[in-house]
This record gives C-alpha cells, sequence and structure tokens, in this order.
C-alpha cells in the first residue's frame, strides 16, 4: 500500500502544488472513478464536465487550469507526462528476489554479477554476459554469446538466440523471441535454398519490447533498434531492419527485411511495411496502413477505405475494379461536350 | 478407442434416433470420409450429394431430413450443435496426471487443492490461488497474486502477469501471454516516458483464449474479457479493452486501448480496431476489416478492396488517388449538360 | 573463425573460379561492405557501381560477369543461390551438444537415439518418438505420441501438441504452438458450444516454421503442411488448412480455416486469406492482399489502396463511399449527350 502526502508528491518530482499540503494520496486513477485519496490528472479538454465533478484527492493540472480548480492540484505543463513520472510511485508489482534460482542452468563459463535475479528454470549458455540489477524472469532461455546490460528486465518465457546484444535498461516482455532465423532463401528449380543468418540483433538503451514480439537475426550485418524505442506486443521485425531513436511501433505491424524506420515516427496498429524502403523521420502512419514504397517527408500517412455496412461495401469494391473506366468514360464526356458547346456557339454567332 | 451404440448416443445427448439401436459408432467423420462406423451430420444443403452417398454408420439431421434418408440418424433441430456436443465423447487427448510434478517450482505460501494437476517446470509465485480440478501445463509461469478457478485449462508455456484473475472453466493455449504491460508513454521533449500499467487482467467464466494471443494489462483499471468469450491464436487486446459477453474473435485481430466491444459480436480475422471506441451488441466485422469509428448498430460491417490481379489493381489504385478530382469533375459535366439541355429548349420553343 | 581459399570453396561447390586460387576467404559480406578476405555476390544490376568498387576478396557472378571484372570470381548460373549454399559454410551457431540434459523430463516410456540433443527442462510425454541427430532445445513442450523425424530442430520453447507428426529436416523457432485447438464452436442459443478438434497437425520434410507462428489441429482431418514449405514468423495457419509443397509464406499471414494453398505459391506479408477456398499453384499474393475468394489462376494478386497523406486520404475514402453513385451518374451523363448531339444532328440535316 503506496501514501504519500501532497507535499511529497510535489518535492519528489519537483512540481510546484496548490492546496492541502498534507493531503494524503494512496493511488492514481481517472477523474471520474477517482476518491478521495486518489491522485488524477486533467489532460483532455473533453472531460472538463469529470474535471468540475471528481472526488479526487488531487489533480495534475497547468497553471491555468490550477486557477480555475478549488482542488488540491500538482501543477505541470506537460500534466500527462508528469502524470507518467507518478505511476512510478504507484508501481504493485512484486519486487524481484534478486536471487538465482538453485533450478537454473547456468554454463559454468558464466559469470554473473551479485544483484542480478535469475529466476526459476531459466537456461543461459556459454559466454553470457548480464549487468547488474537485470532480472531475468522465470523459463527465459538467454543463447551463447548473448550480452544483456545493467538493468534490464526479461519477463518469464522470453528466448534471446546467440549473439544477441541488449543495451542498458531494455525491456522485454513474455514470449518475445529476438535472433530466430530470418526469412531467407534463394529459388533454385522451384526448390528453397536456405540463407544461413549470419548476423545478429543489437538492442539500444532503454528499448522495450512487447509480449511474443519477434526480431529477426541479420542476413550478413545486423537488424537495429536504436536506443528509446517502443514497440507494442505481436510485431514482426524482419532481418536487417533498422528502427530509428524514440520511434514507437503499436501491435501487430510487420516491417518487412531491410527497411529503414527513421527516429521519432509512429506505427500505428496493424500496419504493414514493405521491405527495402525507407522511411523518414517523424513519419507517422496511421493503424493498418499499407506503406508500399518510402517515405521521405514527415507527415501522417494512411491507406485503406472506411468501413461501410457489407451491403454497401459490396457496391463500392465492384465500382473500384471499374475506377479506370469510369475516369475514362469521363475524360470522353468533356471532350464531347466541349464539342458540343462550340457548335452551340457557332449558331448564336450566326 | 471410443465405442458406442446409436441407441447409447441418442440417451447420452437425449435426442430421438431412427434406425438400428445397436449401430456401433467409434469416431465421427464428415459425410465424405466417413466409414461404416462413423457417425456424421448434415448441416449444409450443398453436401447433399454427400448425404446421399455416404457410407457413415448414423448421421445427425434434422427431422425433416429424417424421413428423407435410409440411414440411420440422430434428431437434432440443431445438428450442428449437436455435432459440436457429441464430439466431446470421442475426444482424443490424454488426460492429465493429476498430481503436481516434482520438478514444479511453488512458493511455500501456496495451498493447492488435490485435485489440480501442475505439469514439469511450472513455476507458481506467492499467494496464487487455483481452484479444483484445473490443469497447469508444464513450463506456464503463474505470477504473484494470480486467481485461477476451477476446471480451468493452461496448455504448455503460458504466462499470467501477477494479479490476472481467471474465472471457472477458463482455458489457455500455449504461449498466451495474461496481463503484460499496456503500451502507454507519455511523450516529453522527443522522449517516451513509461506509463507504469497499474491495473491488471480479469477473465470471465468459460473463456477459451487461443495460442500466442496476448491480453494487457490495465493502465489504471482492469481489461476485461467477460463470460463466454472466445479468441482465437494471436490475438492482440490491448490496455483496457473490454469485451462483452459470448463474443468471439477470430486469429490475428488487433483491438487498440479503451475499446469497448459488446455483447454477441463476431470479429473476423485479420481485422484491426482502433482505440477508444465502442462497437454495439451484436457487431459482425469482417475478416481484415478496419474499423476506424464506434459502431453503434449491429449488422455485418466491412472495408477494403476486392482482389485484382495486380496489373488491374495498380491502375485501381491511381484511380483511387484521383477519386475526389474524378467527383467534381462529374459534378461540372452535370452542369454543362443543364445549359446545353436549356439552350436546347428555348431554341425549340422559338 | 572460418577459413577457405577461393579453390577450396570452388570445388566444395563444384563450380569454376576465376583469379587466385589462394585467395582466403573468412566471411560473408555485401559489395559494398566486404573487406579483402570476404566473399560477396552480384545478382542485383542495380548494384553494378558497388561491384566496381568493392573490396570483396571474391565475388559469386554469372559467367558473362565474370568476363567484365578482374576481381576474383566464383561462378554460378543462379549466383543468389550459390550464395544461400555458400551461406552453410560460415555458419556461426554453437553446436548443440548431442546430449541429454539432466533437467529434461522424458517419460519412461520412450526410447531416444543416441545422437539427439534434448535441452535443459524440455519435456517429453508418454509415446514420442524422435529421429536421429534431431536437436530439441531449451524448454520444449513435446505433447503425447508426437513423432518427430531425423535431423529436425526445434529452437528454445516451442510446444507441440500430443499427436502432432514431424517429417524429417523440419525446424521450428521459438514460441511456435503447433496442434492448439482449431477455433471452433457451434453456436446455440447465444452461446458457443466447444467443439472438440479431433485431427492433428502433419508437418512435411524440409518444412521451416518461423517463431510465434500457430498451426492449429483438425477439427475431424489434420491440417497438413506439405514438404519444402517455409513459414515466416506469427502466422496464423487455422484448422483443416493445406499448404502445398515448397508454398513461401511471409510474416503476420493468417489462413482461416479448411483453405487449400496450392504448390509454389508465395504469400505476401500481412495478407489474410479466407477461409473454405482454395488457391492455385503458382498463386503470388502480394503484401497485406485481403483474400477472399478462390484464386483459379496463377498470377499476382493483390488489393488494398495505395498511401496518401491522411489529409488526401481522407477525401479518398469519402469518394470511395459514394463510388456507385458516381457510376450511375456516369451512365445518365452519356445518355443525355448522346440525346443532345442526336438533336444536333438533326438541326443540321434540316
Amino acid at each position: 500500500m503506496h501514501s504519500y502526502t501532497l507535499q511529497q508528491l510535489a518535492s519528489i518530482v519537483e512540481v510546484d502544488y496548490k492546496g492541502n499540503p498534507n493531503q494524503v494520496i494512496t493511488n492514481i486513477s481517472t477523474l471520474k472513478l477517482a476518491n478521495k485519496t486518489d491522485l488524477s490528472f486533467f489532460c483532455d479538454p473533453r472531460l472538463m464536465p469529470d474535471l468540475l465533478t471528481t472526488k479526487a484527492g488531487a489533480i495534475i493540472v497547468t497553471a491555468e487550469m490550477a486557477q480555475k480548480t478549488d482542488n488540491n492540484t500538482l501543477i505541470s505543463a506537460n500534466p500527462y507526462a508528469l502524470y507518467a513520472r507518478l505511476t512510478h510511485l504507484f508501481y504493485n508489482e512484486p519486487d524481484p528476489l534478486y536471487m538465482i534460482h538453485p533450478s537454473a542452468c547456468i554454463a559454468s563459463s558464466v559469470k554473473l554479477p551479485e544483484s542480478v535475479s535469475i529466476g526459476a528454470n531459466v537456461v543461459i549458455e556459454d559466454n553470457v554476459t548480464i549487468g547488474k540489477h537485470s532480472v531475468i524472469g522465470a523459463g527465459c532461455y538467454i543463447g551463447h554469446n548473448v550480452s544483456i546490460g545493467k538493468r534490464c528486465q526479461l519477463y518469464p518465457n522470453v528466448s534471446l538466440y546467440y549473439d544477441t546484444k541488449l543495451d542498458d535498461y531494455v525491456t522485454l516482455h513474455s514470449g518475445a523471441v529476438i535472433g530466430a532465423d530470418g526469412f531467407g532463401y534463394a529459388p533454385e528449380n522451384d526448390q528453397w535454398i536456405k540463407i544461413v543468418q549470419l548476423g545478429a540483433v543489437r538492442i539500444g538503451f532503454d528499448v522495450e519490447i512487447g509480449a511474443n514480439t519477434c526480431i529477426d537475426r541479420g542476413a550478413i550485418t545486423d537488424t537495429i533498434i536504436e536506443d528509446g524505442v517502443k514497440i507494442d506486443n505481436l510485431v514482426q521485425i524482419a532481418h536487417n531492419v533498422r528502427v530509428g531513436e524514440n520511434t514507437a511501433i503499436a501491435g501487430c505491424v510487420g516491417i518487412a527485411g531491410s527497411t529503414s524506420i527513421g527516429e521519432n515516427c509512429q506505427i500505428g496498429g496493424g500496419a504493414s511495411i514493405n521491405g527495402h524502403i525507407t522511411l523518414a523521420d517523424g513519419v507517422i502512419v496511421a493503424g493498418n496502413a499499407m506503406v508500399t514504397k518510402s517515405i521521405a517527408k514527415a507527415g501522417v500517412y494512411s491507406s485503406g477505405t472506411g468501413l461501410q455496412t457489407n451491403r454497401d461495401w459490396r457496391r463500392s469494391v465492384v465500382r473500384f475494379r471499374q475506377l479506370d473506366d469510369m475516369a475514362k468514360r469521363i475524360q470522353s464526356l468533356e471532350k464531347k461536350i466541349t464539342e458540343l458547346s462550340k457548335t452551340k456557339i457557332q449558331e448564336e454567332v450566326l
């Protein structure tokens, strides 16, 4: 059970506050659901009605909003970011034991720092290095020559193939598979010849990777996820992809081989990105969009058709197939009209 | 090897039958493939030819069809549902051992009922409760404070994060990950600040969840899967989603954060559903559809373009980009025509 | 560290070479990145500039190109396939130990050949057979009655449900789940009655299956993956699907139940394929395409709209909904024009 006074919270995150310094805060909640010992936050103008009726013990608001409410407030130019920082004080996750579970199978060549936590049934192969305060969840597999930085957290049942490199503060959720073979085969007489994937995967500082997400090892050079990248669940990142700093990729996205995604991009859920293309920094791809070509300029990009009732949609789809024909008929109509108008004018002249 | 007489089957499921009470049935098959000791079923009129030629020892049919065939029959108003119920008699899955495997790592605080089955290398953390007759497959990870109801089945290598709650009769297939962090970050100076996910996941009665499916824990309140929901493989359900009773979700669907899906909905495979929207009860979303807005009315909804040869498709896509221009040109054509027609009439008047 | 002379490489793969027989080759790289002991390859005419400037110790080229360069060369009619074959000589993956790890839990009924490698915490149930030289990675679960052929490789944390059959030379990557229940339920009074899945999964010779891919067991008959099929990561293959010989399926594809895919097909990443349909041999489905109907003829098929800026796209989407109306207005314009032209002509005649 967490408990802070308003004053304590303000001093921990070094912001100003307004109201009762001794107001006790035990949890975080929404404006609507908050009770009198909950902290809440106001970022979305549409929630103004909730702000006026909330029972929250304190609210994170901008200096301007702080004038307009009698509630206890924590004041920030970016209330949503302050909320994010404060969630770390109300963490419910049980602490790791910082011990090595006796059931773990660790290659004799491996030397681990005292501060790591190795869960039950973890398997660590030869030549692995793990940094201080890193937590390896139960059932994880750490392949040969893997290096894991400081303060990394692997949740249970993660698989890291040989030669994978994680920088510090990397978080991998359960079922993530890093370093499996890229999908590479050469066709020869109706058969596929396997291309052994000689590269590896390198993951930067402060990267978080979601559950059951897959990042394949490179064919020749490495697949690279740069610092600060955030990747959601069930994402497929193929061999030799590079994802630039601080880019965020939502769930169910697929990125095909050798594509380069810029920095500070946002890729919406379910988007498919073609191989061997480049997305510029700051590109935002809408959910479910199909990206077939490179994108040279920052901006928001979309594809697909809007949702319709199945009945109407069937009509639209038939016409979609006829689009080229329709366009040509419009052209010929335009020609005929012009001719007709001409003759009209001549008559009037006569 | 299963074996029943026609009479036995009829009495077990309490339906009428027609034909030889002593007909032996050892398995279930399709009309086409059935041999003389197989039970089959007729639900699809297109399979009438198979019905006339089947070698099945007995067939599940409606009372009306029973008149039209000389085969042995089991009679039901809903033959497909009766087939479904009867499959449970021909189950081939090996029974669990209902023992605790010595290799399982179970926190000392945990008290398990005698009737549970705990597989090899299962890890069970502090404060976990598991109901009678539940089966936990090999290599599953059960996090702190998880509660699992009665007669649940977890197939091997499932991961349940801390605080996850499963009601009775819940089935989770291998690789499912329940309770991983929702994808929540607040942007601040080109960086992402992690929002600690303080909620959990609650899963209702008689829910089945497919292999490698992910259901994220809530940001503040819980992510909720209501009673009777069926979810296929490789589905992503983001934080704070609510899925209503008896809704079925096919494979590869992605549902973004805070969206509410109604009861008795059907979501087709590969569909992408936007965040912060609401789907009414009884909504059917076609496979691969992109749902960007709330749907207020039950019905079937679709999006996307039909499949074309790549050559024709390239033409359609070019025109899709020109659609707005095409529409405007049609308008101006209509104006010109009206003018021309007017002047025509005047001439005739003169 | 691998090391071969040019002459050795030529003789191993039985091709001609040109240049210094004693040139030492220690690795494979791209034309651009290669250093003087790297082997590279030239398949893409667009890389001609790199060919002219590469520092590679030798290059795989066609006989024709061999005339045009002074580099050391290995000569092949299909340089890309020769590159693929040669990657196998520069393999970095640590060898398995070909031992049975003491932590593995193996049912007493199971007899294993001496040459297999069974990793830590592997669970092998009753009645399993495994062929010579097969490698089962750490944490894999091998269900009852599974049969695994010779020289198969299961990477860590693969789950094989009961009755799954793998032929020889099958590779399964981490997190793959083979034989989970197909998604089958019969509706009865707003509820779903589970259809027990009585079939299994059969996987052919030289099949490779990617990380976290799911292949469901059949409802009555088996789900079948034929010889030489290659499947990427995060692919969903539903019950009773059949995938024909040497077909390749890229990442994030979903194939719904009872669909039959022909031989030598290529399914692009993120494609969704409907259930109960048939794709002919040699069909190529573009990435992210939606296949709703059977395809009878080999060829390349696509769907979807091109990517646009969100602003332009919004306009196109509105018009997509109006397509049927637009088409009808074009028709009526064409009628009116014809009438006007007629009267025009009459006037001229008068």
